[in-house]
């Protein structure tokens, strides 16, 4: 079994909208996806108000406790895009309308206003590194372990190939998933747990689902050794077999 | 203008699977829709993984914090279901299988195994009250201000009606919206800045939506006052229609 120790994210999703059920996030399930196959696993997110003290105080606290940190959300043109300033406030660093970050605005606003407003976008966290946006031009940056993104997913998505070769990544997790209808969760609890504690490593979660008057559970086993998961794959569905002669008895 | 206290709540949305990109929440959407018009607003929210110290602490922590907590997830038959022991926990209370959640749960089982793992489901926290469940009635559980629910939208949803009577909301937020396309974020900063600092009690948030395409932003603002967010909405729309015309000249 390898034994790397996990590479973790920490992920901060921000706005007053993705709180007051105007808006449903889907970036963390986006950032999720990407990070799987680099060796990095989002230990925990949180869904944070346009409030600059709460925000600092994530990012800061983050940034000690896992190794990569992604910020969605904040750092357009109006008033209430305050996340750049945050992260500045974060590690204690300046911030300004920085040049290379100018140089990449400049081109879009020719023969129009290249107001405050718009240059705002420019303010970027004293030794940051920009973040390309190949969608809607203004950059996301990195400030350390940090990364911050828009908030508007398609713009969102398309800043993450700029970030893949920044991330040294762990061991990989995969994961396997074993569907069953009929059984209950109740009937499979403790032989699930005992598939569990026979290979260490692993964890397998039990997922119920619905659909209309059909109902089943999802088996998911996850762990970095991929031998070990089919494994536990064949396991689980020798055991659901089992439980299923059970209930045509 | 109303100045009552803002009443507040936090939720603690719990599950290794919100994390790994396998399923997308749709919990909180839904608990702040439902909290609106009682008068309580979601200040953060957190998705957690099925870690116990992490979920006893940020129940503590949430429940010193905010006025209300809700979790989601963790209180089903399987070993991954940890929160009522969690709950427990980070209020140093007893927990055990709770008669009266026995006697909900023994007839669904009548003729079939009750086992241990379908009891862990009446492991309830000493004091704690118990909260309805129409749909699959395994019970969830108030502890002092802290609404510990299930994770399946479903479920979770129908437990809501046997919360609402236990909520002591504050000032309702009404919010209005104003959409327009063509104008961009950059253009309309300084003045919606200036409208949001005219009336006291407002926020305004500036969200850029994309559709093929068309791109626009929707104006979102929130307030205790209708009358006021009237007047905001007034001139919003004169606002727009300016924009428009200098775009037209």
């Amino acid at each position: 079994m390898t034994n790397t120790k996990t590479v973790t994210a920490g992920v901060l999703l921000i706005g007053d909208e993705l709180l007051s059920g105007r808006t449903q996030d889907t970036n963390l399930g986006v950032i999720a996806k990407f990070l799987v196959p680099l060796g990095v696993q989002i230990s925990e997110a949180r869904i944070l108000a346009d409030n600059a003290d709460v925000i600092r105080d994530s990012v800061k606290a983050f940034s000690e406790r896992y190794d990569y940190v992604f910020t969605t959300g904040g750092i357009g043109p109006t008033h209430d895009d305050i996340t750049a300033d945050c992260i500045a406030a974060a590690f204690d660093l300046g911030i300004s309308e920085r040049e290379d970050a100018l140089a990449i605005l400049r081109p879009l606003y020719e023969g129009r206003d290249f107001n405050a407003a718009r240059r705002r976008m420019a303010r970027i966290p004293d030794g940051a590194s920009l973040i390309d946006n190949p969608v809607s031009k203004a950059p996301g940056f990195q400030t350390r372990n940090v990364f911050t993104l828009a908030g508007v997913p398609q713009i969102m998505k398309g800043m993450l190939p700029d970030i893949a070769h920044r991330i040294k990544g762990g061991p990989k997790v995969y994961q396997i998933t074993v569907s069953t209808s009929e059984i209950g969760e109740g009937d499979a609890a403790e032989g699930l747990a005992q598939i569990e504690a026979n290979h260490a490593g692993v964890s397998i979660g039990s997922y119920p689902w619905f659909n209309n008057d059909l109902r089943g559970i999802n088996f998911v086993a996850r762990g970095q050794d991929e031998s070990v998961l089919e494994d536990v794959r064949i396991e689980l569905e020798a055991f659901v077999k089992t439980l299923l002669s059970g209930y045509l008895r």
